[in-house]
């Protein structure tokens, strides 16, 4: 017996197998995910550093550049979840003392000046009421009075469900000579998105949204200039894990080991942006927001209001307003206890007041709309 | 149309449905995974925040528990892979100017420098040669002269197959007034560790060594010492992904969403900690420990020499070395290219003069054990 000293069996508990409820995810995600990407998550890993393995990372990478539309050289997944994506994108470019300017209109906007508040930045905010959007206007005076670094924006919110215009940003952002750094997380795979024509310097994602895969891997680019502010950095980043200076040399041609990449992630993400190519981002696209205008029809039919206004409405996730007297919580417990429908609740401002339903990646479908209006009308009638 | 621009197919690349080499993986890990973690890698996701998934971390941490032999109530899968629980453990104990004493003997002592410096410690370290291991009495001295606010020391350096006791280290931690910081990366599973009997205040792991599941979940425990240090900070820590005083309420009762968790890669971490509570810790323990007497007796035969000295040997890993004459790469490529074996070299001071084999988790298998062997042999005389 090897064993030196007694082994207490307090919390050997007793587990059966898997066996989890049928869910159609109709959240704000993760969304549910194509069979081919299941499949793909159990195939037996191969080495971190095998030949077969690093040819897969460069197929990730340029399947990445065509769902983003980028030539940047700097395109890996990150081995986290989106909000270590999101991480990478600050910690990399933020020093102490450099003044980072977000844009918050939702609660992602407020993560994104927390997380350039760690890492010493000297934050600077705009904002707007939850569900708006700013106006290129705005940005440009903005950056006229803080002049900051960095400028730190949502495309898509996940909390609010507007999809913020990022036409001219780039420009402007050059204009004043600072960085783009924005978040697709909800945006990557459902909508309109071009990295290089928008002129963005930094983005993340995720990818259990639009790109229809558990998450796990992220989606991050990176712009030469965004790396030229990397190289000139006085101390490197706090953060090892994500330090891309560390990172482009295992993803890039050297190929040294840095951390053991998640290797079946990885397989899922691939698989997940072959089906993104197969389908063409045009196509796509226009599924999402197909889908989206038929939600948006069936819940005024509901007589539900939408919180956004349609201009900037986001085709990947809605957000409908609890009407008055009507338990919010309750109904969204009754849609998954009762039809294994999940959909969420507000975030923040919007906690107890909107419903956030998403149509998703694998999952933006007429066949979930309909499933979705039926048992809500159901529900809101019961 | 909704493409408001022309899309770019220059990366939309041509790929075929993944169909990788069946490898058996005796390096330093990834290792195979039982087929039961494959399938359930590959169940459909359910929400992070369904009453179903919670219950599911829930028995995650117990399994944690007790594969760790712990009772802490932190105790965790982080949502990355090793390094980035490596990560957490130094990100949320370290405040800068902290003295951190780091007992270097092979190449993640000397990344524990690394990542402690990044967060601002004032790091001190003792060194071994690579394959050696620290007595008690020079550890005393290194306290009795530095003071360490934490003391971080690597149980089973993957990078040269050296096992450190760590019997009397958390009395001596204790009557320094410093807390123990582990790194069990390659002994989780594999090799006996008893975080609580042997007072570790900090402890990580990974997911693809002696647990047997694929990497992205990692394991992170800490000790209500380890935790006062944490809530006694001046600032939180710069690193909000691997903040425990967030994740702590997520992971805890109040299910505060911080970030979305990887679900089927819990899903896996599950399965392969139910594997080892269904083998038993002490038969694990005593199968590793077989498995590699049985190798190590085979290398003998070969002629060939095992750099650690035996008392301090690894049973998950061994560190072979190279024969005069040898190219050890070509040897590595050979089996890995005629045989689908992965086998690895050195790293650091080790690189060119040892080949590292892993028999760890699932595959610590007799089977395994004698395909090497032969393999070895037939390559070694070819």
């Amino acid at each position: 017996m090897v064993a030196p000293l007694p082994i207490s069996d307090r919390y050997k508990i007793e587990t059966t197998q898997l066996d989890l409820p049928p869910r159609v995810l109709l959240g704000p995600g993760p969304a549910n995910v194509h069979p081919r990407v299941l499949s793909a998550l159990s195939i037996p890993p191969v080495g971190h550093l095998d030949p077969t393995f690093l040819a897969l990372m460069d197929e990730v990478r340029d399947l990445l550049r065509y769902a983003w539309q980028t030539d940047n050289e700097l395109t890996i997944a990150v081995s986290g979840t989106g909000s270590a994506a999101m991480e990478a994108t600050l910690a990399n470019v933020v020093e102490p003392e450099d003044i980072v300017l977000v844009g918050v209109k939702g609660y992602f906007g407020h993560r994104l000046v927390e997380m350039a508040s760690r890492y010493g930045a000297d934050v600077r905010k705009i904002t707007k009421p939850w569900g708006e959007v700013f106006s290129l206007e705005e940005i440009k005076t903005a950056l006229e009075t803080h002049r900051p670094k960095v400028l730190a924006i949502v495309h898509a919110e996940t909390s609010t469900g507007a999809c913020q215009p990022l036409e001219g940003l780039g420009e402007l952002c050059r204009q004043y000579d600072c960085l783009l750094l924005v978040d697709t997380v909800t945006s990557l795979g459902g909508v309109p998105l071009y990295i290089d024509e928008w002129g963005i310097d930094l983005a993340y994602s995720c990818s259990q949204k639009g790109l229809g895969c558990p998450p796990g891997a992220s989606p991050f680019t990176m712009s030469p200039r965004a790396i030229d502010k990397l190289k000139n950095r006085a101390k490197p980043p706090a953060n090892w894990y994500l330090d891309m200076s560390l990172l482009t040399k295992y993803w890039g041609e050297e190929r040294v080991y840095h951390h053991t990449a998640p290797i079946n992630m990885n397989y899922g993400i691939r698989e997940a942006l072959r089906l993104v190519a197969e389908e063409g981002l045009a196509q796509r696209w226009q599924r999402h927001r197909t889908n989206a205008e038929l939600l948006w029809a069936g819940l005024a039919e509901l007589k539900l209001t939408c919180h956004v206004d349609k201009n900037y409405r986001l085709p990947t996730l809605t957000t409908v307003r609890i009407p008055d007297g009507v338990d919010g919580k309750a109904v969204s417990r009754q849609l998954l206890n009762e039809y294994n429908i999940e959909i969420a609740g507000g975030l923040g401002e919007l906690g107890g007041k909107v419903w956030r339903i998403g149509l998703m990646g694998y999952n933006s479908r007429r066949e979930n709309v309909i499933l979705l209006l039926s048992a809500l009308e159901k529900v809101l009638n019961s």
